[in-house]
Protein backbone atom coordinates (compact mmCIF):
# COMPACT_ATOMS: atom_id res chain seq x y z
CA UNK A 1 0.00 0.00 0.00
CA UNK A 2 2.90 2.43 0.75
CA UNK A 3 5.07 2.03 -2.25
CA UNK A 4 1.84 2.17 -4.54
CA UNK A 5 0.92 5.73 -2.85
CA UNK A 6 5.07 6.45 -3.06
CA UNK A 7 5.09 5.53 -6.86
CA UNK A 8 2.95 9.07 -7.21
CA UNK A 9 6.20 10.66 -5.97
CA UNK A 10 8.56 9.09 -8.86
CA UNK A 11 8.85 9.73 -12.40
CA UNK A 12 8.53 6.24 -13.05
CA UNK A 13 4.94 6.61 -14.60
CA UNK A 14 6.45 8.97 -17.71
CA UNK A 15 8.00 5.55 -18.99
CA UNK A 16 4.90 4.70 -19.65
CA UNK A 17 3.07 7.29 -20.81
CA UNK A 18 2.96 7.15 -25.08
CA UNK A 19 3.45 10.72 -25.62
CA UNK A 20 2.44 10.16 -29.23
CA UNK A 21 -1.24 10.13 -27.83
CA UNK A 22 -1.22 12.65 -26.10
CA UNK A 23 -3.95 15.37 -26.83
CA UNK A 24 -1.15 17.90 -27.44
CA UNK A 25 0.18 15.41 -30.28
CA UNK A 26 -2.67 14.50 -32.05
CA UNK A 27 -3.47 17.56 -32.83
CA UNK A 28 -6.00 18.71 -30.45
CA UNK A 29 -5.75 22.31 -29.46
CA UNK A 30 -4.74 23.62 -26.47
CA UNK A 31 -7.05 24.98 -23.14
CA UNK A 32 -7.37 28.43 -22.82
CA UNK A 33 -5.22 29.62 -21.08
CA UNK A 34 -7.82 31.15 -18.34
CA UNK A 35 -11.03 30.30 -17.82
CA UNK A 36 -13.23 32.06 -19.50
CA UNK A 37 -15.81 34.30 -17.89
CA UNK A 38 -19.30 33.85 -16.70
CA UNK A 39 -21.76 35.00 -19.34
CA UNK A 40 -22.71 38.35 -18.49
CA UNK A 41 -19.97 38.93 -15.97
CA UNK A 42 -17.96 42.06 -15.74
CA UNK A 43 -14.19 42.44 -15.10
CA UNK A 44 -12.94 44.40 -11.87
CA UNK A 45 -9.86 45.94 -12.98
CA UNK A 46 -6.74 45.86 -9.80
CA UNK A 47 -4.50 48.55 -9.41
CA UNK A 48 -1.52 47.97 -11.61
CA UNK A 49 2.24 47.35 -10.44
CA UNK A 50 2.68 51.48 -10.89
CA UNK A 51 0.59 51.42 -7.92
CA UNK A 52 2.95 49.22 -5.78
CA UNK A 53 5.65 51.22 -4.71
CA UNK A 54 5.89 50.46 -1.56
CA UNK A 55 5.80 46.70 -2.32
CA UNK A 56 9.08 47.32 -3.43
CA UNK A 57 10.95 47.96 -0.24
CA UNK A 58 11.65 44.67 1.20
CA UNK A 59 14.30 42.49 0.29
CA UNK A 60 14.16 38.66 -1.38
CA UNK A 61 16.80 37.55 1.69
CA UNK A 62 14.29 39.46 4.55
CA UNK A 63 11.05 38.00 2.87
CA UNK A 64 12.86 34.71 2.87
CA UNK A 65 14.58 34.78 6.43
CA UNK A 66 11.20 36.73 7.61
CA UNK A 67 8.30 33.88 6.39
CA UNK A 68 6.48 31.54 8.78
CA UNK A 69 3.31 30.37 8.82
CA UNK A 70 0.66 32.95 10.43
CA UNK A 71 -2.93 31.67 12.17
CA UNK A 72 -3.78 34.56 13.53
CA UNK A 73 -4.56 38.03 12.04
CA UNK A 74 -5.08 41.82 13.01
CA UNK A 75 -8.36 42.76 12.38
CA UNK A 76 -7.50 44.83 9.70
CA UNK A 77 -8.49 44.96 6.09
CA UNK A 78 -5.90 44.13 2.55
CA UNK A 79 -5.87 47.38 0.22
CA UNK A 80 -6.88 46.55 -3.47
CA UNK A 81 -3.57 46.99 -4.48
CA UNK A 82 -1.86 44.65 -1.65
CA UNK A 83 -4.26 42.11 -3.19
CA UNK A 84 -3.59 43.00 -6.76
CA UNK A 85 0.37 42.50 -5.69
CA UNK A 86 -0.67 38.96 -4.06
CA UNK A 87 -2.56 37.90 -6.91
CA UNK A 88 0.54 39.13 -9.75
CA UNK A 89 2.83 37.46 -7.42
CA UNK A 90 1.08 33.72 -7.21
CA UNK A 91 -0.43 33.79 -11.00
CA UNK A 92 0.62 36.67 -12.44
CA UNK A 93 1.07 37.29 -16.65
CA UNK A 94 4.72 37.77 -17.60
CA UNK A 95 4.21 37.65 -21.13
CA UNK A 96 1.81 35.67 -23.42
CA UNK A 97 3.42 34.54 -26.32
CA UNK A 98 0.78 32.67 -28.02
CA UNK A 99 -2.43 30.59 -27.49
CA UNK A 100 -0.07 27.68 -25.47
CA UNK A 101 2.50 29.91 -24.15
CA UNK A 102 1.66 32.43 -21.58
CA UNK A 103 4.56 32.89 -18.60
CA UNK A 104 4.00 33.92 -15.39
CA UNK A 105 5.24 34.68 -12.44
CA UNK A 106 5.92 31.02 -10.92
CA UNK A 107 6.94 28.42 -13.47
CA UNK A 108 4.81 25.50 -14.54
CA UNK A 109 5.59 21.72 -16.20
CA UNK A 110 5.68 22.51 -19.79
CA UNK A 111 4.28 26.20 -19.60
CA UNK A 112 0.71 24.77 -18.82
CA UNK A 113 -0.12 26.69 -15.65
CA UNK A 114 -3.15 24.63 -14.86
CA UNK A 115 -4.44 26.95 -11.64
CA UNK A 116 -7.54 29.07 -11.18
CA UNK A 117 -7.49 31.26 -7.75
CA UNK A 118 -10.61 31.80 -5.98
CA UNK A 119 -10.90 34.29 -3.18
CA UNK A 120 -12.96 34.37 -1.05
CA UNK A 121 -12.83 38.01 0.26
CA UNK A 122 -13.81 39.34 3.60
CA UNK A 123 -12.12 42.17 4.60
CA UNK A 124 -10.31 44.22 1.60
CA UNK A 125 -10.84 47.64 1.00
CA UNK A 126 -12.81 49.06 -1.94
CA UNK A 127 -14.39 45.04 -2.48
CA UNK A 128 -17.19 43.76 -1.56
CA UNK A 129 -17.39 40.75 0.74
CA UNK A 130 -17.79 37.84 -1.86
CA UNK A 131 -16.32 35.07 -3.48
CA UNK A 132 -14.28 36.07 -7.05
CA UNK A 133 -12.31 34.66 -9.54
CA UNK A 134 -8.44 36.02 -10.55
CA UNK A 135 -7.97 37.17 -14.50
CA UNK A 136 -4.92 36.98 -15.24
CA UNK A 137 -4.78 38.28 -18.49
CA UNK A 138 -6.71 41.18 -17.34
CA UNK A 139 -4.97 41.95 -13.80
CA UNK A 140 -8.69 41.67 -12.47
CA UNK A 141 -11.17 39.78 -10.27
CA UNK A 142 -14.45 38.86 -11.83
CA UNK A 143 -17.19 38.71 -9.22
CA UNK A 144 -19.14 35.06 -8.44
CA UNK A 145 -21.23 35.46 -5.58
CA UNK A 146 -21.92 36.42 -1.87
CA UNK A 147 -23.19 34.07 0.07
CA UNK A 148 -24.28 35.29 3.42
CA UNK A 149 -22.51 32.80 5.53
CA UNK A 150 -19.41 33.40 3.41
CA UNK A 151 -17.19 32.66 6.47
CA UNK A 152 -18.62 29.86 8.22
CA UNK A 153 -18.35 28.09 4.40
CA UNK A 154 -14.65 28.76 4.10
CA UNK A 155 -14.22 27.12 7.84
CA UNK A 156 -16.08 24.40 6.22
CA UNK A 157 -13.97 24.26 2.93
CA UNK A 158 -10.78 24.03 5.43
CA UNK A 159 -12.19 21.12 7.01
CA UNK A 160 -13.24 22.78 10.05
CA UNK A 161 -10.15 25.11 11.01
CA UNK A 162 -11.59 28.52 12.47
CA UNK A 163 -8.67 30.65 11.42
CA UNK A 164 -9.32 30.42 8.03
CA UNK A 165 -12.58 32.72 8.57
CA UNK A 166 -11.06 35.41 10.49
CA UNK A 167 -8.51 36.66 7.97
CA UNK A 168 -8.85 39.44 5.19
CA UNK A 169 -9.37 36.71 2.76
CA UNK A 170 -8.77 33.04 2.10
CA UNK A 171 -7.38 32.13 -1.71
CA UNK A 172 -8.55 28.53 -2.88
CA UNK A 173 -6.39 27.31 -6.07
CA UNK A 174 -8.41 25.04 -8.32
CA UNK A 175 -6.68 22.59 -10.90
CA UNK A 176 -8.13 21.74 -14.17
CA UNK A 177 -5.97 19.11 -14.94
CA UNK A 178 -6.60 18.85 -18.48
CA UNK A 179 -4.11 22.31 -18.87
CA UNK A 180 -1.67 19.71 -17.92
CA UNK A 181 -2.86 16.38 -19.45
CA UNK A 182 -2.95 17.59 -22.97
CA UNK A 183 0.49 17.45 -22.70
CA UNK A 184 2.09 15.36 -20.47
CA UNK A 185 -1.04 12.57 -19.98
CA UNK A 186 -0.72 10.50 -17.45
CA UNK A 187 2.40 11.88 -16.36
CA UNK A 188 0.67 15.31 -15.48
CA UNK A 189 -0.44 14.46 -11.21
CA UNK A 190 2.76 14.69 -9.66
CA UNK A 191 3.74 17.88 -11.71
CA UNK A 192 0.64 19.41 -11.26
CA UNK A 193 1.23 19.37 -7.08
CA UNK A 194 4.95 20.08 -7.32
CA UNK A 195 2.95 23.23 -9.81
CA UNK A 196 0.93 24.06 -7.11
CA UNK A 197 3.52 24.13 -4.57
CA UNK A 198 5.79 27.24 -6.51
CA UNK A 199 2.33 28.98 -6.20
CA UNK A 200 2.23 29.17 -2.52
CA UNK A 201 5.71 29.79 -1.85
CA UNK A 202 5.22 33.08 -3.90
CA UNK A 203 2.44 33.79 -1.54
CA UNK A 204 4.58 33.44 1.82
CA UNK A 205 6.97 35.64 0.48
CA UNK A 206 4.97 38.45 -0.97
CA UNK A 207 2.71 38.69 1.81
CA UNK A 208 6.29 39.76 3.78
CA UNK A 209 5.85 42.70 1.35
CA UNK A 210 2.63 44.08 2.44
CA UNK A 211 2.44 43.45 6.29
CA UNK A 212 0.14 40.39 5.60
CA UNK A 213 0.73 36.79 6.83
CA UNK A 214 -0.16 33.60 5.07
CA UNK A 215 -0.75 29.93 6.26
CA UNK A 216 -0.85 27.35 3.84
CA UNK A 217 -4.13 24.64 4.16
CA UNK A 218 -3.45 20.96 2.28
CA UNK A 219 -6.22 19.83 4.78
CA UNK A 220 -9.48 20.55 3.11
CA UNK A 221 -12.93 19.32 2.37
CA UNK A 222 -12.76 18.37 -0.66
CA UNK A 223 -16.33 18.83 -1.29
CA UNK A 224 -17.23 21.44 0.27
CA UNK A 225 -14.48 23.57 -0.78
CA UNK A 226 -15.46 22.50 -4.62
CA UNK A 227 -18.85 23.63 -3.83
CA UNK A 228 -17.70 27.08 -2.59
CA UNK A 229 -16.14 27.69 -5.47
CA UNK A 230 -18.51 26.63 -8.05
CA UNK A 231 -16.89 23.63 -9.56
CA UNK A 232 -17.71 20.43 -10.78
CA UNK A 233 -15.40 18.23 -8.35
CA UNK A 234 -13.65 16.62 -11.78
CA UNK A 235 -12.41 18.35 -14.47
CA UNK A 236 -11.90 21.28 -12.31
CA UNK A 237 -11.49 21.07 -8.10
CA UNK A 238 -9.57 22.99 -5.51
CA UNK A 239 -6.03 21.93 -5.14
CA UNK A 240 -4.78 23.55 -2.44
CA UNK A 241 -5.37 26.86 0.05
CA UNK A 242 -4.27 29.52 2.24
CA UNK A 243 -5.46 31.72 4.43
CA UNK A 244 -4.17 35.34 4.54
CA UNK A 245 -4.86 38.28 7.14
CA UNK A 246 -2.74 41.49 8.47
CA UNK A 247 -0.26 40.32 11.19
CA UNK A 248 1.92 42.28 13.64
CA UNK A 249 4.99 43.89 12.21
CA UNK A 250 7.79 41.13 13.11
CA UNK A 251 10.57 42.16 15.98
CA UNK A 252 13.20 42.35 13.57
CA UNK A 253 14.18 44.42 10.56
CA UNK B 1 -8.16 6.06 -15.42
CA UNK B 2 -7.94 9.23 -15.78
CA UNK B 3 -10.19 9.87 -12.28
CA UNK B 4 -7.98 7.14 -10.59
CA UNK B 5 -5.06 9.61 -11.40
CA UNK B 6 -6.38 12.89 -10.64
CA UNK B 7 -7.75 11.53 -7.32
CA UNK B 8 -3.91 11.99 -5.55
CA UNK B 9 -4.72 15.89 -6.10
CA UNK B 10 -7.19 15.53 -3.65
CA UNK B 11 -7.65 16.08 -0.01
CA UNK B 12 -10.54 12.56 -0.11
CA UNK B 13 -7.88 10.11 0.95
CA UNK B 14 -7.60 11.90 4.68
CA UNK B 15 -11.14 11.18 5.36
CA UNK B 16 -10.01 7.26 4.94
CA UNK B 17 -6.84 7.54 6.94
CA UNK B 18 -7.25 6.37 10.96
CA UNK B 19 -4.96 8.98 12.01
CA UNK B 20 -5.26 7.26 15.53
CA UNK B 21 -3.03 4.80 14.03
CA UNK B 22 0.09 6.83 12.34
CA UNK B 23 3.35 6.53 13.99
CA UNK B 24 2.77 9.69 15.69
CA UNK B 25 0.08 9.14 17.75
CA UNK B 26 0.62 5.33 18.39
CA UNK B 27 4.12 6.76 19.85
CA UNK B 28 7.31 6.31 17.78
CA UNK B 29 9.98 8.46 17.71
CA UNK B 30 9.79 10.74 14.93
CA UNK B 31 12.29 10.19 12.34
CA UNK B 32 15.63 12.46 12.25
CA UNK B 33 15.13 16.04 11.14
CA UNK B 34 18.32 15.12 9.26
CA UNK B 35 19.65 12.33 7.57
CA UNK B 36 22.60 11.41 9.81
CA UNK B 37 25.93 11.77 8.27
CA UNK B 38 27.90 8.33 7.01
CA UNK B 39 30.54 7.60 9.11
CA UNK B 40 33.61 9.09 8.92
CA UNK B 41 32.35 12.19 6.97
CA UNK B 42 33.46 15.20 8.07
CA UNK B 43 31.39 18.74 7.86
CA UNK B 44 32.41 21.48 5.44
CA UNK B 45 31.05 24.35 6.69
CA UNK B 46 29.51 26.73 4.49
CA UNK B 47 29.79 30.44 4.62
CA UNK B 48 27.57 31.94 7.38
CA UNK B 49 24.62 34.76 6.36
CA UNK B 50 26.85 37.63 6.92
CA UNK B 51 29.21 36.19 4.16
CA UNK B 52 25.91 37.15 2.48
CA UNK B 53 25.84 40.79 2.03
CA UNK B 54 25.72 41.19 -1.60
CA UNK B 55 22.69 38.90 -1.72
CA UNK B 56 20.48 41.15 -0.18
CA UNK B 57 20.10 43.60 -2.79
CA UNK B 58 17.63 42.54 -4.72
CA UNK B 59 14.20 43.39 -3.90
CA UNK B 60 11.84 40.68 -3.91
CA UNK B 61 9.14 42.39 -6.36
CA UNK B 62 12.25 42.35 -8.67
CA UNK B 63 12.94 38.67 -7.55
CA UNK B 64 9.50 37.63 -9.24
CA UNK B 65 9.30 40.16 -11.76
CA UNK B 66 12.43 38.87 -13.23
CA UNK B 67 12.02 34.88 -12.72
CA UNK B 68 12.16 32.79 -15.47
CA UNK B 69 13.34 29.35 -16.38
CA UNK B 70 17.26 29.53 -17.56
CA UNK B 71 18.68 26.32 -19.75
CA UNK B 72 22.09 27.92 -20.87
CA UNK B 73 24.39 29.23 -18.54
CA UNK B 74 27.50 31.23 -18.50
CA UNK B 75 31.10 29.44 -18.56
CA UNK B 76 31.23 31.01 -14.98
CA UNK B 77 31.75 29.77 -11.27
CA UNK B 78 29.67 30.14 -8.17
CA UNK B 79 31.17 31.51 -5.13
CA UNK B 80 30.79 29.54 -2.19
CA UNK B 81 28.80 32.51 0.04
CA UNK B 82 26.52 32.01 -3.16
CA UNK B 83 25.81 28.33 -2.92
CA UNK B 84 25.70 28.82 0.65
CA UNK B 85 22.92 31.76 0.20
CA UNK B 86 21.19 29.05 -2.18
CA UNK B 87 20.81 26.40 0.30
CA UNK B 88 19.93 28.31 2.92
CA UNK B 89 17.11 30.12 0.62
CA UNK B 90 16.06 26.25 0.04
CA UNK B 91 16.08 24.32 3.33
CA UNK B 92 17.97 26.51 5.75
CA UNK B 93 17.13 26.11 8.90
CA UNK B 94 15.54 29.09 10.87
CA UNK B 95 14.68 27.76 14.62
CA UNK B 96 14.66 24.55 16.02
CA UNK B 97 12.76 24.53 18.96
CA UNK B 98 13.12 20.44 19.46
CA UNK B 99 13.51 16.85 17.57
CA UNK B 100 9.75 17.55 15.74
CA UNK B 101 9.54 20.88 15.13
CA UNK B 102 13.18 22.34 12.58
CA UNK B 103 11.58 25.46 11.18
CA UNK B 104 13.26 26.09 7.67
CA UNK B 105 13.19 29.04 4.62
CA UNK B 106 10.21 27.54 3.40
CA UNK B 107 6.82 25.70 4.74
CA UNK B 108 5.90 22.03 5.13
CA UNK B 109 3.18 20.11 5.63
CA UNK B 110 2.86 19.33 9.95
CA UNK B 111 6.56 20.70 9.73
CA UNK B 112 7.99 17.60 8.35
CA UNK B 113 10.39 18.38 6.20
CA UNK B 114 10.84 15.15 4.20
CA UNK B 115 13.31 16.35 1.64
CA UNK B 116 17.60 16.05 1.61
CA UNK B 117 19.43 17.77 -0.68
CA UNK B 118 22.04 16.80 -2.64
CA UNK B 119 24.51 18.63 -4.92
CA UNK B 120 26.33 17.48 -8.15
CA UNK B 121 28.78 20.29 -8.40
CA UNK B 122 30.75 21.10 -11.55
CA UNK B 123 32.05 24.47 -10.62
CA UNK B 124 31.77 26.23 -7.78
CA UNK B 125 34.90 28.02 -6.30
CA UNK B 126 36.84 26.04 -3.13
CA UNK B 127 34.93 23.03 -3.77
CA UNK B 128 35.83 20.50 -5.25
CA UNK B 129 34.14 18.72 -8.35
CA UNK B 130 31.42 16.12 -6.95
CA UNK B 131 28.71 15.05 -5.12
CA UNK B 132 27.72 16.78 -1.63
CA UNK B 133 24.62 16.55 0.33
CA UNK B 134 23.65 19.49 2.07
CA UNK B 135 23.47 19.53 6.23
CA UNK B 136 20.83 22.53 7.22
CA UNK B 137 21.65 21.60 10.70
CA UNK B 138 25.13 22.88 10.29
CA UNK B 139 24.53 25.09 7.61
CA UNK B 140 27.60 22.60 6.04
CA UNK B 141 27.89 19.68 3.16
CA UNK B 142 28.98 16.59 3.50
CA UNK B 143 31.31 14.99 0.27
CA UNK B 144 29.73 11.96 -1.21
CA UNK B 145 31.65 10.84 -4.18
CA UNK B 146 33.73 12.68 -7.05
CA UNK B 147 32.87 10.02 -10.04
CA UNK B 148 34.94 10.97 -13.02
CA UNK B 149 31.88 10.94 -14.95
CA UNK B 150 30.14 13.35 -12.87
CA UNK B 151 28.37 15.50 -15.91
CA UNK B 152 27.35 12.57 -18.08
CA UNK B 153 25.65 10.92 -15.18
CA UNK B 154 23.80 13.50 -14.17
CA UNK B 155 22.43 14.47 -17.46
CA UNK B 156 21.30 10.60 -17.41
CA UNK B 157 19.92 11.09 -14.20
CA UNK B 158 18.05 14.07 -16.10
CA UNK B 159 17.01 11.79 -19.27
CA UNK B 160 19.65 13.24 -21.85
CA UNK B 161 18.67 16.54 -20.93
CA UNK B 162 22.65 18.44 -22.08
CA UNK B 163 22.01 21.54 -20.23
CA UNK B 164 21.77 19.36 -16.86
CA UNK B 165 25.56 19.02 -17.21
CA UNK B 166 26.51 22.34 -18.10
CA UNK B 167 25.86 24.65 -15.16
CA UNK B 168 27.03 25.51 -12.38
CA UNK B 169 25.99 22.54 -10.62
CA UNK B 170 22.57 20.74 -10.33
CA UNK B 171 20.39 20.19 -7.20
CA UNK B 172 18.45 16.67 -6.47
CA UNK B 173 16.03 16.55 -3.77
CA UNK B 174 15.42 13.62 -2.53
CA UNK B 175 12.03 12.49 -0.59
CA UNK B 176 11.90 10.59 2.69
CA UNK B 177 8.33 9.97 2.74
CA UNK B 178 8.64 8.36 6.27
CA UNK B 179 8.72 12.05 7.77
CA UNK B 180 5.78 12.95 6.34
CA UNK B 181 4.01 9.27 6.47
CA UNK B 182 4.77 9.45 10.66
CA UNK B 183 2.05 12.41 10.71
CA UNK B 184 -0.35 11.95 7.76
CA UNK B 185 0.33 7.61 6.93
CA UNK B 186 -1.71 7.69 3.70
CA UNK B 187 -2.18 11.15 3.79
CA UNK B 188 1.47 11.81 2.80
CA UNK B 189 1.85 11.86 -1.29
CA UNK B 190 0.24 15.34 -2.08
CA UNK B 191 2.08 17.03 0.67
CA UNK B 192 5.20 15.65 0.26
CA UNK B 193 4.96 17.21 -3.62
CA UNK B 194 3.68 20.40 -2.52
CA UNK B 195 6.67 20.74 -0.77
CA UNK B 196 8.93 20.14 -3.49
CA UNK B 197 6.90 23.08 -4.99
CA UNK B 198 7.58 25.37 -2.45
CA UNK B 199 11.22 24.57 -2.58
CA UNK B 200 12.12 24.75 -5.86
CA UNK B 201 10.52 28.20 -6.13
CA UNK B 202 12.76 29.70 -3.28
CA UNK B 203 15.42 28.23 -5.45
CA UNK B 204 14.26 30.37 -8.75
CA UNK B 205 13.85 33.69 -6.47
CA UNK B 206 17.07 33.15 -4.74
CA UNK B 207 18.97 32.63 -7.96
CA UNK B 208 18.09 36.24 -9.14
CA UNK B 209 20.15 37.81 -6.17
CA UNK B 210 23.41 35.93 -7.39
CA UNK B 211 23.33 36.59 -10.98
CA UNK B 212 22.25 32.86 -11.68
CA UNK B 213 19.25 31.51 -13.32
CA UNK B 214 17.48 27.85 -12.86
CA UNK B 215 15.61 25.13 -14.36
CA UNK B 216 13.70 22.99 -12.46
CA UNK B 217 13.52 19.46 -14.18
CA UNK B 218 10.18 17.17 -13.18
CA UNK B 219 11.00 14.83 -16.09
CA UNK B 220 14.57 12.71 -15.11
CA UNK B 221 15.35 9.42 -15.01
CA UNK B 222 14.05 7.72 -11.87
CA UNK B 223 16.83 4.87 -11.26
CA UNK B 224 19.80 6.81 -12.76
CA UNK B 225 18.84 9.95 -10.36
CA UNK B 226 18.69 7.56 -7.08
CA UNK B 227 22.03 5.84 -8.20
CA UNK B 228 23.56 8.92 -8.86
CA UNK B 229 22.59 10.05 -5.33
CA UNK B 230 23.36 7.41 -3.93
CA UNK B 231 19.65 6.14 -1.94
CA UNK B 232 17.66 2.80 -2.09
CA UNK B 233 14.44 4.46 -4.38
CA UNK B 234 12.02 3.24 -1.54
CA UNK B 235 12.83 4.92 1.51
CA UNK B 236 14.71 7.60 0.12
CA UNK B 237 14.55 8.79 -3.62
CA UNK B 238 14.58 11.80 -6.11
CA UNK B 239 11.57 14.05 -5.98
CA UNK B 240 12.69 16.65 -7.95
CA UNK B 241 15.61 18.27 -9.53
CA UNK B 242 17.07 21.78 -10.46
CA UNK B 243 20.14 23.25 -12.88
CA UNK B 244 21.52 25.71 -11.52
CA UNK B 245 24.78 28.03 -13.17
CA UNK B 246 25.59 32.41 -14.14
CA UNK B 247 23.73 33.78 -16.18
CA UNK B 248 23.78 37.15 -18.17
CA UNK B 249 22.19 40.47 -16.04
CA UNK B 250 18.60 40.84 -17.00
CA UNK B 251 18.21 44.19 -19.54
CA UNK B 252 16.07 45.51 -17.01
CA UNK B 253 16.80 46.76 -13.55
Amino acid sequence: MKEELRFFLKDTIRRSVDFTRTAQNLGYPPPPLEKPLPEGATILPLPLPEAWPEMSGLSLFAAIARRRSHRSFRDAPLSLAELSFLLWAVQGMREVRDEIRGYRTVPSAGCRHPFETYLAVFDVERLARGLYRYLPLEQGLVWLASPDNLEQRTVEAASGQAFVGKGALTFLWTALPERTEWRYGEASVKVIALDAGHVCQNLYLACEAVGAGTCAIAAYDQEAADRLVGVDGTDEFVVYMASVGKVDPPDYP
